[in-house]
């Protein structure tokens, strides 16, 4: 199946920002993307980025600068159906929840995130289409039902965990062996466990 | 199988007492724990409350005061294998995700917690023995390791939200359409969807 990946290849993980610089945040997104990229072809499927700037690789790349659920629509009216759409910033994703995606036979298969988002759909319906604002669970369950299509989820915590605030990343260090785990062990952070959920610290001095 | 499911009788859910009083605390620790119940015996599997005081209701009940990891490991040692850990705080488990948890092989099969936690354990392998204090996902595979039983992870979001903190509660309102959740709406809680992750809001005044 083609998997459409919206990446920021422009000013990624803003809320990260406490803790990384800009250049930072471009490479750990960059890493990011290439563990969902790396899992989609584990599984056997075709990753197309959907990306707001030119990004170099092997991976081919659509280019659209405009907001997400504009993008991702107008992506979707050319595509050919079933199509997948799973997000660059979701690094404890491999091959096994991949296939547990593309394995439910649903109209419009959602994999929510965690806090209402919804970071990986499968559309084998031509009249869905995506609303990534605000709450995109529900509006995308119901854009679903509005338009006949049978809706399925999959429970699985390596879809839901996106990364996008500090708290995050401590996520990554305990469930990932890919990239954008290196990259993090790379730049000195390392887990602190000592509170009630799992945080990161990063070392400081010369490395 | 049969399956524990540890629950704080006495004072739960702590940390929710910026949005719940004592009482109510007690009431929505119940709902979700019978929500937990209910996902195991829907199953077709065996749950036991190893509560630290007496339940009223149809599930059998351990009564142990200890401390968690104290009570789990007594109660091992006198269990016959497999045996299932599924904590009480789960209310967005329903039977797929405990068929799933219990369908793996493994000698030690666990469902991480957001955080570095561990929400539910199978166990088939005489030696291992528990320790949920802090980083316990971590601490679980090293026991397994130590103890050379092959070790398992189940993906599954449903799993692996436990309901600690407010922030938590919007999964319930989210992802549940049990207790726990009705509980919720009942004393008022609804989404609040304005923001990055889903929140819950409390109506005020006369109900």
């Amino acid at each position: 199946m083609r998997i459409l990946v919206p990446f920021d290849a422009t000013a990624p993980k803003s809320r990260l920002s406490s803790l990384l610089t800009d250049a930072e945040r471009r490479e750990f997104a960059d890493a990011m993307c290439h563990d969902v990229v790396a899992a989609i072809r584990s599984a056997g499927h075709d990753p197309t980025l959907l990306a707001t700037d030119n990004v170099d690789g092997e991976t081919p790349v659509l280019v659209d600068d405009r907001p997400l659920t504009t993008a991702v629509n107008d992506a979707l009216a050319d595509a050919s159906l079933p199509v997948g759409i799973v997000m660059a910033d979701l690094p404890l994703v491999r091959s096994g929840a991949i296939h547990r995606l593309v394995g439910r036979e649903d109209d419009v298969v959602i994999a929510p995130g965690l806090g209402g988002g919804t970071n990986a759909l499968v559309i084998r319906h031509p009249d869905f289409r995506v609303d990534y604002h605000g709450g995109s669970y529900r509006k995308h369950r119901s854009i679903a039902t509005e338009a006949d299509a049978s809706v399925g989820t999959v429970d699985s915590f390596r879809l839901a965990l996106d990364v996008d605030e500090p708290a995050d990343l401590g996520e990554v260090l305990l469930h990932s062996e890919g990239e954008a785990a290196d990259w993090l062990r790379d730049a000195g952070f390392s887990l602190d466990e000592t509170g009630d959920r799992a945080a990161v610290t990063r070392e400081t001095g010369d490395r």
